[in-house]
Parts: structure tokens; sequence; C-alpha cells
């Protein structure tokens, strides 16, 4: 199997090795990438936005050349096989509630490759809160009652429960009143209310939950954004996490973006060309836009779709200028400090254990995920704040002593981990919104600018930051493609609206 | 707006009609239907699986021939525009959580398009239950708590929670011990297990509940069928109404239904025939299969989809027979005798009214669903046996002192319906299936015989008798039917598994 250039690998007798294997690194890296050529398509990014647009834009005969600045297809999610174990180094876990991404499993006909990573194991150790400096063991009976107090207590937003302001969790300016109103409040809003409401340790779990979701500076987390991924979850603490943290394919998520992957190079319509930066976007001539890649060379397409994340639009230069609002919301999008690292813990009694802490400006949540291919050790997936515990390239050692100060039996044998903070190509992890962003810059951030289209996880409607909301964008942006393929806008500033396709 | 032969509308005044207005009539009926040609497909019906094949297969290039029975688009779903309300005929509530068709309501912008038809109206009649021949009033909150002591009791089988042994409800087999197990019992076998445990009106209500899906028969009801139809819908009574019976398109389902059908239209690519019943499907040829209407017209493709509802396949001939176990699935199959019946009534107050009666063989299901568009009535949506009250086209005068016998101020003005069980089309309403068929027949309804492949959502994996199983059975016979027309088969009986696209 070949490596990508990105990734770690850590041990404490072995030390840090960047570079890891995985079916998703694409070789050679070019297929018929010609800047003599008018594709009808260029596809800027392989993440699953971009597969899902080129996939379906070859099967409909167009030419499409897809580039990407990444060795490897997935973007933000991939699969890593390491020391015999499938480590997902990005978006793992996915749930038949998400539509879209459940459609790609059904065509492919993967329903038969769902797993259960938070299946109990009786020989666990109990879970874990730490309050006060001080841990605290939890029968599961225990810990489910105080999360599902903390979960019901936080979303009892002006004493109504939000699917009453939220009826349909994949329309978020439904209700507009409501939308910009719990948009405007940050996180930090809603905790100062419910002080003295909830228990230092609930409040301390609350946040260790709010926190792993998007980072600790809870001023800069919308209320609204966060309440909208809890109702696509369901309305309860255990249907969150059924939905956020507990069925994986068997397959990898490499297994899943290499069907569509392949299915597109299966037309013979697809080229490509990975390890190819994007440096620029010109599309002054409404009949051909032209991108410029890192090592100079320009391609040219009828049209182009541009799926690099938020927060890293701002490193591309567009010609003409982007619309203002469009422009201004990439100038203000925030980077998810969160990073996610995956600990193997010698002995088996982690599978069904999980830790959340929350103090003095530290944050973990990790949880047992599944025994190694041993079968005598565990794999655990902690989240925490860049900020706090520091980068593990760099504080390696001192990660492993923070993770076995969590419980005196706890001893580290490995860290698996991608760096999406320090990485160009993600400049953090997962989309979260701010607030007031949402609100103001959401439509802005879909709408097509001529004859290039905008899709992205980052920013769909309903599943934000997951995968299905990637194959959302990848599915609009897409069909807005074709529809422009054939009768092309008059004007390269046109803008035309989703929903009349 | 043109009318369809289907579909009747009554009124103690004017009597009964025949035909109703609807946009899912396609007029002229034909359009390049030729038999001198060979189609790359021939698509055999344009209900959802239908329109989804055909809608993919002429994206991707394919010359596709679409014949259909009726005169419109939809099978067991359409939309009537009567006296200036959306009757939806068949097929009417939709969620996200079926992911198949939200992709498709993502696919043409109608995420802006949904209606909470089961809103609470504050000046409504409490709702009604009738055992032992009398009519009891509940306040939501006594009828609330009553259906999920009800449901949960029905649920909790051999003491577990269904979600224990089918944990994956998109994969029926995951389990075999306990597919085969819970496929044999019937819902009687359940019912009869709470004998005693549950009360003489949570036993009616239970059984009105149940008997509204497949009728009132429960000895001929698989109790695995009717648990997994629980499962995709959640685990609690009130999850189970938000997913079977409340979110409807504003749009009408055959809004969505035109969207596919003329997207598949503006390929180019998409001849059709309708009002032209099918005769019979010859595939000995694994080069050309041919299909015979029933006005004597034979018409060629490589390949063949036949979306034929499960209990019509009988009236269809097949050469070469098709293999032994799909033979004896189509021989076996039963039809549902459950009857929708639009009910308009006098005055505003029975919006979120609803009632439920099952008392000697005697069942209705009736809900409150809109206001009439004068405002000044309301529009109830009633499932009933087909053998118990009687047909409305000839029981009608009977059927309305039935409904108004329901309650002392209820006056009912008209009734719009279809009559899906006598139809040669549907042959009864969505499918559900008997004790010990599904574990034997499921994967083989499914399996394609060499250039003919089957989809209906009456044996889909997940939501069986629903739209998203259609969407779900179109999706995959679209990709097999690529696929061999790439590598066509050597073997016109060669089976290909499903899973290995």
């Amino acid at each position: 199997m070949l490596s990508s250039a990105e990734g770690f690998e850590y041990t404490p007798t072995e030390g840090l090795k960047a570079g890891l294997p995985t079916p998703a690194v694409i070789n050679p890296h070019e297929l018929n990438a010609r800047t003599a050529e008018t594709y009808d398509v260029i596809v800027i990014g392989a993440g699953y936005a971009g597969l899902i647009t080129a996939r379906d834009l070859t099967s409909q005969g167009r030419k499409v050349l897809l580039i990407e600045g990444r060795d490897r297809i997935g973007g933000r999610t991939w699969t890593s096989y390491t020391d015999g174990h499938a480590y997902e180094m990005g978006g793992t876990w996915i749930h038949w509630h998400q539509p879209h991404l459940w459609t790609e499993v059904t065509r492919y006909g993967l329903n038969n490759q769902i797993k259960d990573s938070l299946e109990m194991y009786p020989g666990s150790a109990p879970q874990s809160t730490y309050t006060g400096g001080s841990r605290k063991d939890w029968s599961l009976a225990e810990i489910t009652a105080m999360q599902e107090k903390s979960a019901a207590t936080f979303l009892a937003i002006d004493g109504k429960h939000p699917t009453e302001w939220l009826p349909y969790p994949h329309n978020p300016g439904y209700n507009r009143a409501d939308y910009v109103k719990y948009d405007r409040m940050s996180v930090q809003d809603r905790l100062d209310q419910l002080d003295g409401v909830l228990s230092e340790e609930e409040m301390a779990f609350t946040k260790a939950n709010l926190g792993a979701l998007a980072g600790i500076d809870f001023a800069q987390i919308s209320l609204f954004d966060i309440v909208q991924r809890w109702l696509l979850c369901g309305t309860t603490q255990e249907e969150y996490m059924n939905h956020m943290a507990r069925y994986k394919l068997k397959c990898g998520q490499t297994g899943l973006a290499r069907c569509i992957f392949d299915d597109a190079c299966s037309t013979g319509k697809l080229s490509y060309s990975f390890s190819n930066p994007l440096k620029a976007i010109n599309s002054s001539d409404p009949r051909r836009a032209t991108v410029t890649c890192a090592d100079g060379r320009m391609f040219s397409a009828r049209q182009v779709v541009c799926t690099i994340p938020l927060t890293v639009l701002r490193t591309v230069g567009f010609f003409p200028e982007l619309p203002p609002l469009k422009a201004e919301a990439i100038a203000k999008a925030k980077s998810n400090p969160i990073r996610k690292l995956h600990v193997q813990v010698e002995g088996k009694q982690w599978k069904s254990w999980a830790g959340a802490k929350f103090a003095e400006e530290e944050l973990v949540m990790v949880m047992g995920e599944s025994h190694s291919p041993s079968g005598k050790d565990t794999n655990l997936v902690a989240f925490h704040d860049g900020a706090n515990i520091g980068d593990p390239r760099i504080k390696a050692r001192e990660l492993v002593k923070y993770f076995e100060g969590l419980h005196p039996d706890m001893k580290v044998k490995r860290f698996v981990f991608a760096d999406y903070i320090g990485s160009p190509f993600s400049n953090g992890g997962w989309c979260v919104f701010q607030p007031d962003y949402m609100s103001k810059y959401l439509e802005a951030l879909q709408e097509p600018v001529g004859n290039v289209k905008f899709a992205s996880g980052d920013y769909s409607d309903g599943w934000r930051g997951f995968i299905d909301g990637a194959i959302e964008g990848g599915i609009i942006a897409a069909r807005a493609v074709e529809r422009d393929l054939r009768s092309p806008p008059r004007n390269p500033l046109t803008r035309s609206s989703r929903s009349s396709l």
C-alpha cells in the first residue's frame, strides 16, 4: 500500500514518523491533465464534495479535470492502515439518517458494511469525568442520566425545545426571525444562562461535549449552528451519540471514497492531477474559466466547481473579485482548532471506557473505539483543543504523560494522527460558525458566481462539517453546472438561485 | 389541468364522479416509442422506482423507453387538485430520515417545500378512540401517554428492544437467526403475548395502529416486517408518527415526480409510452430483450428494468420462466387491503382531531390533515380495511353514515380517493409481507435475471412500501444496468450480486 505524505505515527520507542499508508493515494498522480484542452468542468478538490461533483458530471458524459493539492482523495476523511488497524484520520462516523451519504452507501452496495464502534465491552473500565482536578468514575446508568440531563437542559432554550423554532433541520432559514436571534447568541451566552442550573459536573461535561465540536472559545461559537447539529441527530443525548460517534464503515471512509472515484474513472471522462495546489481562478471570460496551479500551469474549462475548504479560500486568487458578501464571508471564516488523535493504549479494558475533561481551559473527550488487531490493546479516539494540550508532532512525550495521567492504569503505546490545523489544504478541522456568521453569510457562500460554483460540507444546508454536507454540496453543484452547460449564463456575474434548477 | 382516468370524487349531492385532475397526466401519451428500434434500456413502470431508473440512465446518455400502463406518472403516489385542494392520492408523507428520497429533495431544491400536516390547531375537537361500542375522548397528554405505552409494550419483544437484534434497519439480514425467528412470527403471535398485558383500550389502539399498516388479518402479517418499519422511524410512537404521517411536500408528490420525469426528458434521451399495459417480457436473447404490450406492439432493448408492483407481477409473462424462488415469491405475494380515503367534513374543529377504532373486525384510523381552501372545512385522511366498511365506489352513502357516526358533530361533504385494490396496475396498497415471506424471498425478489432487472419499493431493503424504498430500488437497478451495458453478461440467466457493483 502506498503512503500519503500526510499523517503521523508516534511511538515512545521509535519517535515520530511522517507519512501513513493508505489506499487513498492516487498514483501516478496525473492522468490526461492537459493545459491545451478546454474541459467541460474543472473540479477543484478531491474530498467528498469534489468526488461527488466529478462522479455526477463524468457519468453524464462531461469531460472533467479534477485538481487536488494533496496526494490522495478524501480531503478531511481518509483511512490509514497502520499496524494492521484501519485508522480513520478525519471524518469517521456515519448514520442512515445522513441522507446524501446513505444514498451513496446504497449506490455502492455498502449497507452490509456498517460496524458499531460503541458496542459495549463487558470487561471495560468505568467511564470517567474530571472536575475540580480529580477523576470520578461512573456507572453507565449514572453517566447516561447525567448526560441526558445536561443535554436536555442546554437545549431548552427560552423554555422551548428547538424543534419548535427549527422544525426542518435541513432548512435553517425556515424561520428567519429565530434563525437570526439564535445565530446571534453564542454558546457562551447559553452557558451563562445555565450558571447555577447545572451542577459543576454537569457543566464540565456539557462544556467538554460542546468543546469537542468547535473548541473552547465558547463566545466564538454560534448557538444556532450547534443546535441545528443536535436536531439533525434527533433530540436526545443518546441519539446524538448514535449519530455523531457510533457507526463506521468496515471498508473505511476511503473504501467509500474510492467507490466514487473509481466510478468516475470508469466513465473514461475523468482526467486528474493530484499533489497540485491551486493558486487562482479566473472567470472573467463567461465561456471559459481558467485555473492557475502553484506550479504555474493553467487549465481551462467551461465551468469550475471549487470545493476548497472555507478557511482555505482566502489563499486563492479570484479574478474578477468575488461579490462583496462572499468575499467578506471568506475573510471572516474561522478555523476549528479541534484535533483528533488516535491513542493506542495497553490492555483490552478501555474498549467501552470514555473520559471527558473540561477544567482551566483544558479540554479532552476520549473514548474507546476498538480493540487492536492483536486483541490485546485498545484504540482510543481523543478530541482536544489545539491550544490546550499541544501539538502532538512537537509535544508527543508530554501528550503521552497527559493521557497516562487520565487513569493510573493507562499506558500509551502509539499515537496516529493527521494535522489538519497545520495543513495548508484544510487550515483547521471541520467548520463550525461563530455567532452572526451563518445567518449573514451561508447563502452567499453557497451562491455560484457565473461559471464558478462553490460546494463544501463547510457551508451546506444540513450536515455542515460532515461528509453528508459535502455530498449535499456536490449534488447541488453538479446540477447547477449541468444546467449551465446546457444553457450558459450570458454574464459571468449572473447569479443563479440554487433552488430554481 | 388534465384529468387522470383514475380516482374518484363523491359528494352526497352530486354522487360519484370518476377521474381526477392532476399534473401527473402525460399528454400526448407517447413520444418516440418505436418498435423498430433497439433501445439501451426499457423501463417498465413510471412510479418512483421507474422514474429514478429512467432519470439516472438517460442522464448517463442511455436511450431509454419508459412504458407505463397508467395515463400518468407516480404509480401509487400522485396529487390531485380537486376543489382547490391538493389531495395526495397515495404515498404522501416524507421525512429527512428517508435518505434516498431526501437526496432527491436536495437535487431539486425542494428543502423549502416541507409542510407540517399534524400542526396543532388550538380549536380542535379532542381525539377519540372507540372500544366496546362507545366513543371516548382524550386530552392530547392522555392519548399520547397511552400510545407511547402501547407502542413500547408491543416492541419489547422477548424483553428486548428490537435495536438489539436489528441494529441496522437498512440491512434486514444482518442478524440472520433473529431475522428468520421474528419473520416467522406473525403480528397476531405478538398480540397474543400481550393479552392481559395491555388494557382493552390499549389493545384496540394497538390493533388500529397496526391494522392501518397492513389490514386486520394479523396472522398474515410478519412481525419482523412491521418492527423494521418501526426502527426506521425511530424508537417512540411520537417519532413513528413524525416519520409516517406528518411532513408533506407543499408542491405535492407529483411536484417531485415531475422534477424527475422532466429531468429525464430534458436529456433528450427519453422516449415513453403511457396508457400502455405490459403483457410479457422475453429475455431469452442475452443481447436484446423484448417486451410485448397489451396492444400487441413489441419493443426491444439491451436491458429491461421491471418496476411492476409485486402483486401485479403474476399477470406478466416471463420468457424464459423466472428462477423457481422468484416465481414462488411472486405466486405467494399478498395484496394489502388497506384503503386510503380523503374525507372532507364541515367545520374547522377537526384539524387536530383523530379517531382510532378497532372492534369486531372493524378498522378505521382517521385524522385531520388540513383545513379546506375555503378555510371553513377540514380534510380528514382515513385508512380502513377494504373488507370492513366497504368499497367507497359502491357504498358511498353507507360510508357517509359510517363517518358521521364517529362523532355527533361530523358532517361529510366529500370523499376523494383512488382505488388501488381494484386497479390492475397495483392490485392493493403498499406492500407488507406475511410471516416467513421476507426472510425467504426478499433477496430472490431483488435479484436480476440476466438482462432483466427488478426494482420496487415493495421489495427494497429499507423503507419497503414507501417512496424511499422505490427510489432505493431505482438507484440500484440503474447501476446494475449501467454495469451490464458496459460489459454484458455472457448468459441470460447469469445472476449478478447486487453488492458487487
